[in-house]
């Protein structure tokens, strides 16, 4: 007789929406101060876009979409949004934001859809936080890129985030390496994994990723001594940047992003706290996505960030923001004329900016002082019927102290005063 | 070649995102003082779950659900939320909150799916505020709902909203009035629209709803007349507690929400300023529904917003909140080795707090200066190679006004004086 959420899907519940408020927050005031601004884009797009601007042959789109067809008349082919960049270059496409003089800087938060096999920490729906800076070839706008999502985590608290960097070139620097690659692979092959067999003529790149086979690839050529002056120079300006930033990152030549116009920069957060090492966020520069996408040539850089695995890390390192999450005032009412008389009052407070809550369990007074406690209010205030007649109410500290008579037309006013002086809060007088 | 947006769906573009981001941190706060916490449930549920918490008779569900299979053997039944509430007690009766001793007091906000006709401020994902309070049945509850979605209104600065109220009984209560009002309807329905005659034996309720028909319902029952004790009761105390609370309202005899499980109290935000006066919200208490989820029985009442109507009638009101989404400072680099100090010098205004921004499209002085007056920033910081060499750079507002030179490592610090003691931002000295 119950239903159930779907598999692979979950409900955030007031204790953990706190946490997602206060990570969400931090990101919202990075994006401030490093001049991002949101975007919100459709939760479905038209199939073919992702089809285009995540690739055709890419697990994504081969096996791991939410694709269905709306009730127009032909039907379209619509699909949950797998991941967040290829929704906003379309938007930033269809709005004309090329024709704006400055660059595009923009951020996104919310949910994506992945059917991807249920296991711990990996959902079906799962939610990013990522950046897309759309207009300029500058390298320091790459490192700048890198910064913010780094400084994301570091002022969430979390230790032991690391950044892996590489160069993917341009397509024809990579075009090289591949023959190289292969080269070196085809030899070997019989001895890999079947994976490795599988991805090696699609994408070799992808064959050094592999975990089983790391051993075998030691002597693997490197794409790093393929690049290209043009692609040096903006990689050395990128490290350079990176450096006078304070950025700590390793260069790690086998980092590959899976899409074909991903180009130059390529980089991948780290963490250790979620059993082994491993990613919780990536990005790099995409110089041929919005003209792949029908837009002019424009090139752009970004980041999507795991937001589950940012709360998993969180939670395993033990990083408990204080989230002050309690009323300032739990209303008790003794009798029934003060009952009576309490809507006007919680409202009034309210209206005055007060975070107010009272009992609507119609429960016996120490019932409602325990609710008050458990509520975490910092205070309670007792409406007696005897009180309301002078217009006055009962007000102490939830925690205990001394309690004092308060004019009902003061009540905000000094709960305010002495919530902002806490040294007050405790002794009433 | 180009991609579009779905239809029926939006893009919502920075200066549109600044205005969402201000109306959600009002429903955060009013949510705050109301003591309403959040919750966040999945964009998509199984069907049967808003087959059977919307119905299956209702418009949403028989034509206008986004319903899909998904890729499992076999294939499970979702659907896009077309609604917020089923899924809040879904989640309610699934994490078993009614084992809680306090009621549940949520609220949502988030993007939910109807396929309607394409038409000006209808979507097919649009985006609701919502709250559910779960677990009392005290007037006084109904009547804080209801002052909490007029507060959300009126604090945003919008005028001319008010509120309808009825009662729309209990279940026994509406059979009786649905008997008496079908006496009254039949004998006229020859004269009634295509509508109201579909609509008159499956749900003559919202026959009295009708604009067409509108005149010849003046003498019709009202289903006020049909309350019994408990409702009467129940609804008089709602209205008591408006009133204390300073809430005007209407009451609408002809007011009916959908649903089965509605009972009591049913009310709707109206506004005029769209065109017509028309709902730009509503809700109620259904004291049904909790259980027929597959819950223990349990009592709820709760409103959902339009926040696309709610933004079209900021729009219409010319409400403009002074939204402070300018840099602090925008840097400006005059020469070579200037060029190269920035990433640090911006990475250190940023790590502290200051929302600083510089070009990244290698333009000339000139053109730096204008981008900084559009980027609506509030300093220009100009560092010259003579100055890098002091540890200087020359801070000056953006509006015009003396300069001054300022030590690098007091900049964010100066800056943030400056801007927090804004009489000083015009005159330095």
């Amino acid at each position: 007789m119950g239903y159930q959420k779907p598999s692979g899907t979950q409900d955030f519940l007031p204790a953990k929406t706190a946490m997602w408020q206060y990570v969400e927050s931090k990101a919202r005031d990075l994006c401030r101060r490093y001049r991002y601004q949101e975007i919100r884009t459709p939760i479905f797009e038209g199939t073919e876009l992702f089809k285009r601007g995540v690739g055709e042959t890419t697990d994504i789109v081969e096996k791991e979409m939410y694709t269905f067809l709306d009730r127009h008349t032909p039907p379209n082919s619509l699909t949950l949004r797998p991941e967040g960049t290829a929704g906003v270059v379309r938007a930033y496409v269809e709005n004309k934001l090329y024709g704006e003089p400055d660059i595009a800087k923009l951020y996104y938060s919310g949910p994506m859809f992945r059917y991807e096999r249920a296991q711990a920490g990996r959902y079906r729906q799962f939610h990013q936080f990522g950046v897309e800076a759309i207009g300029s070839t500058d390298p320091a706008l790459d490192a700048e890129v890198i910064a913010l999502g780094y400084a994301f985590y570091r002022e969430l608290g979390l230790t032991g985030v690391s950044v892996d960097l590489n160069s993917v070139g341009t397509p024809s620097v990579r075009a090289e390496f591949r023959e190289k690659l292969l080269a070196f692979l085809r030899p070997i092959k019989e001895t890999l994994c079947g994976d490795c067999q599988a991805r090696m003529e699609r994408n070799p790149l992808r064959v050094l990723d592999c975990k089983v086979d790391q051993d075998k690839f030691a002597d693997a050529p490197s794409i790093l001594d393929c690049l290209d002056e043009e692609c040096e120079t903006h990689f050395a300006r990128v490290r350079e940047c990176l450096d006078e930033m304070d950025i700590p990152y390793n260069i790690n030549p086998r980092l590959v992003r899976g899409l074909d116009y991903y180009t130059h920069t390529a980089f991948e957060y780290k963490a250790q706290g979620i059993g082994a090492i491993d990613t919780i966020g990536g990005g790099g520069r995409y110089n041929g996505l919005v003209e792949a996408i029908g837009g002019e040539d424009r090139p752009g850089v970004g980041f999507g960030i795991g937001l589950e695995r940012t709360l998993l890390l969180l939670d395993s390192q033990g990083v408990k923001p204080e989230l002050n999450n309690g009323a300032d005032v739990y209303l008790v009412a003794l009798g029934e004329r003060a009952e009576k008389a309490l809507p006007a009052l919680v409202q009034r407070l309210r209206n005055a900016g007060v975070s107010a809550e009272r009992d609507y369990l119609a429960r016996k007074t120490k019932a409602q002082f325990k609710a008050a406690e458990r509520s975490g209010a910092k205070f309670a205030a007792v409406l007696g019927d005897d009180e309301l007649d002078r217009g006055e109410i009962s007000l102490r500290p939830i925690t205990g102290g001394e309690q004092q008579a308060v004019k009902l037309e003061l009540l905000a006013q000094t709960i305010q005063t002495l919530i902002s002086t806490p040294e007050k809060g405790n002794e009433i007088s």
